[in-house]
C-alpha cells in the first residue's frame, strides 16, 4: 500500500451515494460501492453512513480485522484528517438521556447477589439495540424462557450426616482441570455490551479457572481471544460451518495451531434465527417502503444480518472431514433427542452439548436439561453413557441449576448470557463477581445436597417427575396482550335525553 | 319495474313506523313493512332507520344481492334524490373520535413481526361493533384461547445435521397443490372489517397460492368472489346447510358449476353460538323495555341475526344425499371426537376439518390439535390414517403451529380471523404480508426442525405428552373478577370519640 | 295477651343496660333481659339495640315468629308508640354514600349475559354485611373457587350430524317432572338480599317449573315460602338436625303435612362454619376488649350466630329414626366421598347430594363434580348406579357445567348462591331472568353436544382426564399478599456527604 | 473482679480504631481489640460502634451472658458514666418515620383472625432488618413458599355422620401429653422481633400446654429460658454441633440437667443459608470498597454472622457419640428422604423431624409434608412405621395444615415463624391468640373431617395424587422481573421532517 496524503471529511463526503459510496471507519477511508450489494447485512445500514464516519456502528458487529480480509486492498483510500470531519450533532435523545440518568443510580456491585441481578442491572443501562441483540430469543421466547423454568422442575432429595467439611467442585473437561463445572459458552458480539468484547471473558475465565469457548460471531478477532489467554489457559473454538469449507478448514486448522482444546460444531443453526424483539428495537422508518407489503426482508435484526455465510447444508456426512482435518477433540452443539445423541456416539465425536441455542433458534425447543433427562436413562440402558461426555446449556443461573445438570449425568454445563450481562453491566470486575457467587452458591450447596465432589452427585438426589410436564408454561405475552377479557356489565347506559 | 320519478328525503322520512316502514339502501327506497316480522335480524333494527338511509348498517351484514333475492319486486319503490335526504348529523362520538386518533397513530406494515401483531392494531383501530363480532366467541372464550394454547402444551424433537439448504413447503389439498399447508378458512361478514370485503382475501389467496374456502354468510355475494379468482385459483366452498333443501342444493350445484373444488359441509353449528362479547358490544339503551325479565331474546349479536335458516336437523341421513347431488368432493367441517372421524370415513366422505368452529360454538369442546392427537394413533391402528384427507383449524398463528399440526399427521390448516385482522387492519397489503410472514417463518423452521419437506415431518419430531393437561386452561376471567379476595386486616377501627 | 297502653320511646329508652333491656321489633316492645346470655348470637348485638328500635339489625336473621316461639309471652310488653321514638341519625357514613352512588348507576337487567353478571352486580350494590355473608367460605375459601373451577378441567367430546331441531330440557327429580335439571337449592337469610326474602325464589321456581329447596335457617318462615307456592308447585326441605329431636320431629311431620316433597338433612355441617371474609366485614371496635387476647369468640359472623342448635351428634345410627318419623324421600346432602355414598346406598336413604357445602364449611373439600366422578364408577362396577339419585351442587355458573355433571351421572344439579345475587340485585326479574339465561344455555349446549334429551348425555361426551389434577388450584390470596418478593437491586446508596 | 472507678463516655471514646477498640454494652465498656478478628460476624460491625454504646446492636442477636462467656474477664473495664455517654442524634430516617406511623395504625389483635394476617400485621410494624433476617429464605425462596404451597395440594376425603360432639385435639409427643399436635420449633434471634425474646414463646406454649424446643441461637440465654417455664412444663432442645465436642457435650449435659425431654439435633445444616433477602436488607454503603469485585464476604446476613461455629464434618458416625451422652430420646431434624429415615431407624433415634429448615438452607428442597408422603408407605410396607416418631415442619399456618400431616401418619408438627410473627406484632397476647385459633379451627376442622379424635385420623381422609406435582411452582420473582416481554407493536414513528 502506497503512502497517499491524508483525505479529508469534505472530500469523502461527496461520496455520500449508493453509486458511489465511501465510509470512514477508524480512521481511514474505504470506497464500498462494488461492495454494498455483496454486505450481508444489507445495503441500507451502510447507506446510512455513506461520506460519513461508521466506526461506532462498525465496531461490535465486525472483527476488526474484517475490512483487511474482505475488502480488497484497491478499495483501501487511506486515513482521513479527522479533524475535517464534521461530527453528527447527537440530538438530545430523551431515551439515551433517560438511559444516562439510570446509568448514574445504577446500583454498586456489592449489590448484586446473584445472576439475575447483574441482568438487571444490564437491562436498565445497556444500549436499547444491545440489549435487544443479547435478550431476544426466537418467535414467542417460549424456549429461552423454559431452559430455566426447566430447572424449576426439579427438586432436590439431599442426604443428611455426610461429612462435608471439605467441598471440592473441581472437574475435568475434554481432559482440562477445571475449578467448578462450568465453562464460558460462546456468544456473539460481545462489543455491544463492552467495548473490549469478548476478552474481558478470557481474563475472568483465567481468574476462576474455567474453559472460554470462543465464538465464531466474536466482535474481537480470533486471535485477539486467544492472545489474551494466559499461559495453560484452555480455549475452545464454537464453529459455524462456511459453506466455503476450505474456509473452515483454515479456520478449525489456526484455532488448533493456537492452541485450542475443543472444537464444538453448532449444529442447531443451519439458519440464524428470526428474533422479533431484535427486529424491533431496530426499527426506524422505512421511509418510501410504506406502501409496500414486500418488506419482510429489512430490519431482520443484527443476528441474520452476521450469518449468512452459515451452510444449511451441513450433515452427518461431514463428521468425518471435520474427523480428518483436525486433532481436536468434536463435540456437537446443540442436539436435540436422545436418537442424534446416540448417532453422535456412532459418528465417533468425544461430546454433545444438549442445547437449543440459548432458545434464539427454534421456539418449543425443549430445555437442554429435559433432553439430558430423556437422554441418560436411555444410554444407561445401552451401556452408552460413559462413551461420550454430554454437556448441557440454557438457563443455568443458580449452582443448583448446575448440581442438577450434574446430579442428571452432565460432565459440566455452559453460561452464556448471564456473563454478557454481568460484563455490560460492570466490566472484568462484573463477570469476576458472577463467576465468585456461583462458587460460593455451589459450594454451599454441595454441603446442603451432602456432596463431598461433584462425582458424588447421582440421579437419587434429584426428583425430576415433573420435569417433562409442559401443562403450565411461561406466559404467552403477546397471546395473552392482544386478548380481549370479557367483562361484567359496566354501569346502565345513560339517558339520552 | 317501470321507470319511477325519483322519490325525496321528505317523502320517505314520512314512512318511519312499524305499520309504514320504508328504508333507502344504495340511495334507492323499499317498503319493509310486511317483511319486518321475517327479517332474521329483528324488527329492531330495522325499525331505527325506519323512513331514513340504512346503507352504512345494511352492507357488512348482507350481500348485495339480498334484496333482489328477498324482497318482491314489488316493494322495490326506485331512487331516491339523495341530495334530499337529510344526513343525521353524527354526535360526536367520542369513543369513535379516540378510534380515529389511534387510526392516526397506528403502526406502519412493516412494525407488524407476526400475526398477533395485526390482532393487536385490528383491535386498536376496529370499529367496536365489527370488533365485537370478529373477536367473540361462546360462554367464557375458553375454547378460543384453548385453541392456541393447546399449540404450546407441544414441544419439538428436532433432528440435526439434515442438509436443509433447499426446503419445500408446498403439498397437495383435495389434490390441488398449493405452497404452503394452509388455507384461508371460511368467515363471516367480511365487510365488518374492510370494505370490500371477502374477495381481498381472494387475491391474497392467489398471490401466495393457497386456497380460499368461500363462506355462506360472506358479505360479498357467492358469484363476486369467484368472479374475483384468478384464472385456475382454487376455491371451496363452506356450507351451512337450509332447513329447505331445494335452496342447499341450488347453492351446491351452483359452487360445483363455477368451478369450485370441495364442499365443506359445517357439522358444529346446528345453532349459532351466543358470543356475549358480540352482545355486549352492541347493547343500547333497550328504553321501555327496562322493566321486563323477557328482554333475552334481543342483542344476540350478528351471529344469530343471520343464521335462522340452519338446520338443526341435519345428520348422519342426509350425507349421501349430498353424495348425489355433487361431484364435489365432501368434507365435514367440525368433527369434534375420534368416533365421528371413523363415522367420517365410512360415510365415505373425502375429508374432515377437526375444528370447533373458532371457539364460537360449544365452550369447553377441545381444540382442533388435541382431536388430531387423540385420532391419528386410532387410525393408524385401524389401517384408516390414508382413508381420508384431515385438515384442522382453529388457534394457527405461528409456522411452529402448522409444524406441529403436520407432524400429527394433518394434512393442512385452516386459517381465519388473523387474515380478517390483517385485512381489517391494512387491507391486501396487510393479508400479503401476514402470509408471507407465515412463509418465512415456515421455511426457517422446516429448516430447525430438519425436515427438507412436509413428507419428512412425523410424529417423532413432537413432544405431545402434555397435550392432554388440561389442568392449567386459560382465566376464567368472570370468575376472578368478580371473586372478592381476602385480605389481611386493614388499620385499626379509628376512634368514635 | 290483654290489652296494654302504648308505650312510649322514652319509656323504652330507660331499659338500656344488661341488667334491664327492652329492645322495639316492629313496632312492639320486649324485655329480653332474662334472654340475654341464651341469645345464639350473643349479647353484645341485643345491647347495642338496648332501649332502642332494632327492627332493621333483626329482619333479616330472624324469622318473623321467632319471638311468638322463642320468647315468653310475659315479655311481650305491647305496642309501642313509634312516633315517639326518636330515630338515630343515621350518619352519613361514605360507604353507604358511595354504595347508594353505585345503586343508582347499577346497569340494566338486560345487561346481564350471564350467572357471573348477577354476581358483579350483587358485589357492588349489596351491603357490605350482607355480601359478606353471602360470598364467604371457609378458611382460604379455597374449596368455594374450587367448585367452578373443577369444572374448567372437564372438556366436551361432542357428537355431530345428531337432529337436534327439538331439545328436551326436561327431567324428574324424586318424581317430579321439572323443565330444566336444576333446583333452586337452599341457602340461608334471604332478607340479607332482599326485604321479600325467600318467597321471591318460590316465585322464580314456580314461572321455570324448578324445585325449590327450603332451607332452616330462612329468612321468612317456613310457612310463609310454602304459602307462597303456587298450586301443585314441588318444594323440599333442607334440614339442620336441632340437639332436641323433638323439634327436628316436628319440622319434619309439619313439612310433610304441608306438602313438602323430599327431605334433606344436612350431613356436611356439624358446626357451622368459620368465614373470615364475613367476620371481618361485621368488625367493629371493640372497644374495652382491646387488651385481651381472649376475643376469639366475638364477631364470628352471621352463621355461627345462628347455628347453635345444630347436632354434631348426628350419626348413621339416626337415618332409621328419620325412616321412621316421614314418608319423603329422605336425601344426605354433603356426602364428599364414594365410600359414604355406598353406606348411604345400605343404609335406604333415596338419594345424596354430593357437595361441600358451597365450599362454607371444610376447606379443601373436593367438588361436588370431583365427588362425583370419582363416585360413578365405583357405583356401576358394583351395579348400584341406579340405587339412589345422586346430585351435586357448588360452582354451576354455566349450562355447560350442568351438562357435564348430568353426563358424569348426576340426576340434577343444585344452584345456590346465583340466585341470591340476582335477587339481591333486580329481585324477581333478576331470578327470572338468570332461569332464563340458563335454559336458553342450556338448549344450544344440547345442541352443540349433539343430544335431544338429557338420557342422551353420558360419560363419553366429557373428557375428565385432567380433573383430579390439583397441581394448580385458586389462588392462595393470603400467602401471596403477606410474601414479600425478592427484588433486583436498587439504585445505589446516596452519598452520606 | 475489682470495683473500679466509672469510666466516662469521653474515655471510652477514645478508643475508636481497630488497633484500639473499646464499646459500651449494657452500661460497662469492653475492650475488644483483640477479639476483633475473631468476631464471627467481622470485624465491620464492631468498628462501627468503636467508642460508643453498642447495646442496641448487640442485644437481639447475642445472648446476655456472652460477653461474660467469650471476653476474657481482663477485658471487662467495668461501669460506664452513662449520662457522659453522648447519645448519637438519631437521624429523621424516613424509612423509621414511616414505620412509626404504621405502628401507630396497626390493627387490633382481634382483627387478626388466621396465622397470615400476624404475618401481615409484622411485615408491616417489624424493622426492615428484623423483618429481613426472619422471613428470608435460601435462594430464590423457592422451598420456603413451596412448604406452605404442598398443603394447597392435598385435598379432603371428609368422613359424613360420625358423632363428633365431643372432640378431643390431644396427643402425646415423646411421652408428653399436649392439647393440640403442635409445638413451637426453635428460630433463632427471638430478640429481634420482641425486646423479651424466646421466653414470651415459653409463656404462650405453658399457657396452651404444648412443647417448647429451645434454639441453640436463641438471643436469651438457655438458662432464661428454662427459668421461664412454668412448673412441669416440657421444653426440647435444638442442637447445632459445635465443631468443638466438648462444648456440645456440656450444652446437652447441661439441658438435660435442666430437665429438656428431648434432644433434636438439626441435620440439614452444615453451614448456614445464603439468604439475600437478608443480606440485601443488611447492604450499606461499603464505601471505599466500592472498586473491588471481592466483597463478596460482606454482608452475609445474621444468619451466618451468628453460626460460624457449626461443624460440617457430623456424619452418622457421631450418633452413638450422642446417645452415649445422654438419655434424652434423640431426634434428627431436618430428615429430607426415605433413605434417611431408615436411617435413622437403624441409627436407633427416636425420632426425625421432616423438614428444610423453613425453607432457609437448600432451595428446592422438597416440603416435609411430601417427603412425609414419600415415606410413611414406605415404612409401612417395611413394617418399621411404629419404630419412630415422626414429625414435620415447614409451611404450616391453618388446622387443616396440621390436620392433613397427621391424616399421613406424622405424630406432630412444628410450628416457627408464625408464632414469632405473632410476637414481633402483639407480644404474649399475640402469640396467645395465634395459638388459639389453631385450636378454634381444628376443633372444628376435625368435627368436619368427621373425626373425634386424632387417632381417627388416617390417609383415606386425604387425597395426595396431585402433591407430587411440581409443574406449578412458587413464581420466580427474580426471573420474572428481568424478563422483558415481547410487546405488540407501538406507535408509528413520528415524521422526521
Amino acid at each position: 500500500m502506497t503512502v497517499k496524503t491524508q483525505l479529508t471529511g469534505v472530500e469523502v463526503a461527496k461520496h455520500n451515494s449508493s453509486s458511489d459510496c465511501w465510509v470512514i471507519v477508524h480512521g481511514r477511508a474505504y470506497d464500498v460501492t462494488e461492495f454494498l450489494p455483496e454486505h450481508p447485512g444489507g445495503q441500507k445500514i451502510i447507506l446510512k453512513y455513506a461520506g460519513k464516519d461508521a466506526t461506532e456502528e462498525f465496531d461490535p458487529i465486525h472483527p476488526p480485522d474484517t475490512l483487511e480480509k474482505y475488502l480488497d486492498k484497491s478499495k483501501h483510500l487511506g486515513p482521513v484528517d479527522m479533524t475535517t470531519v464534521i461530527k453528527e450533532a447527537t440530538e438530545d435523545d430523551p431515551e439515551e438521556l433517560e438511559r444516562q440518568k439510570r446509568i448514574a443510580e445504577m446500583p454498586l456491585l456489592e449489590q448484586c447477589y446473584n445472576l439475575m441481578d447483574f441482568e438487571a442491572v444490564a437491562k436498565r443501562v445497556m444500549k436499547k439495540t444491545a440489549w435487544g441483540y443479547y435478550s431476544s430469543a426466537a418467535d414467542d421466547e417460549i424456549t429461552m424462557r423454559e431452559n430455566h423454568s426447566a430447572f424449576h422442575r426439579i427438586w432436590f432429595r439431599p442426604q443428611i450426616l455426610v461429612d462435608v467439611e471439605k467441598v471440592d467442585l473441581g472437574t475435568t473437561m475434554l481432559g482440562t482441570k477445571v475449578d467448578i463445572p462450568f465453562y464460558v459458552t460462546a456468544t456473539a458480539l460481545g462489543k455491544l455490551g463492552h467495548v473490549e468484547g469478548e476478552v474481558v471473558l478470557t481474563r475472568a475465565a483465567h481468574k476462576h479457572n474455567v474453559v472460554q469457548m470462543i465464538p465464531t460471531l466474536a466482535s474481537c478477532a480470533f486471535d485477539e481471544i486467544v492472545d489474551a489467554a494466559a499461559d495453560g489457559q484452555v480455549q475452545w473454538l464454537q464453529l459455524y460451518v462456511n459453506k466455503d469449507r476450505d474456509i473452515t478448514k483454515r479456520i478449525v486448522e489456526h484455532a488448533e495451531k493456537r492452541g485450542c482444546k475443543g472444537l464444538f460444531i453448532t449444529v442447531d443453526a443451519p439458519q440464524l434465527g428470526r428474533r422479533e424483539k431484535d427486529m424491533r428495537s431496530k426499527f426506524t422508518d422505512p421511509g418510501s417502503n410504506v406502501q409496500s407489503g414486500q418488506a419482510v426482508e429489512t430490519n431482520q435484526g443484527a443476528a441474520r444480518a452476521i450469518s449468512s455465510f452459515i451452510d444449511p447444508g451441513l450433515s452427518w456426512k461431514d463428521v468425518p472431514w471435520f474427523r480428518s482435518i483436525t486433532k481436536m477433540p468434536i463435540l456437537l452443539k446443540g442436539v436435540q433427542r436422545v436418537e442424534d445423541v446416540i448417532k453422535a456416539i456412532e459418528a465417533g465425536v468425544q461430546g454433545v452439548v444438549l442445547s437449543n441455542h440459548g432458545g434464539r433458534q427454534l421456539d418449543f425447543a425443549r430445555s437442554g436439561i429435559e433432553i439430558l433427562a430423556e437422554t441418560m436413562p436411555v444410554l444407561r440402558q445401552l451401556g452408552l453413557e460413559n462413551k461420550i461426555e454430554i454437556y448441557i446449556d440454557g438457563g443455568i443461573r443458580r449452582s443448583t441449576d448446575i448440581i442438577k445438570a450434574l446430579c442428571l449425568g452432565a460432565k459440566g454445563v455452559g453460561i452464556g448470557r448471564p456473563f454478557l450481562y454481568a460484563m455490560s453491566a460492570y466490566g472484568f470486575n462484573g463477570v469476576d463477581r458472577a463467576m465468585q457467587l456461583l462458587k460460593d452458591e455451589m459450594e454451599m450447596n454441595m454441603r446442603l445436597i451432602g456432596a463431598q465432589n461433584v462425582d458424588q452427585l447421582n440421579p437419587s438426589m434429584v426428583d425430576v417427575k415433573s420435569l417433562f410436564n409442559h401443562g403450565y408454561g411461561p406466559a404467552d405475552n403477546l397471546a395473552v396482550s392482544v386478548y380481549d377479557p370479557l367483562v361484567t356489565p359496566g354501569p346502565r347506559p345513560k339517558s339520552k335525553l
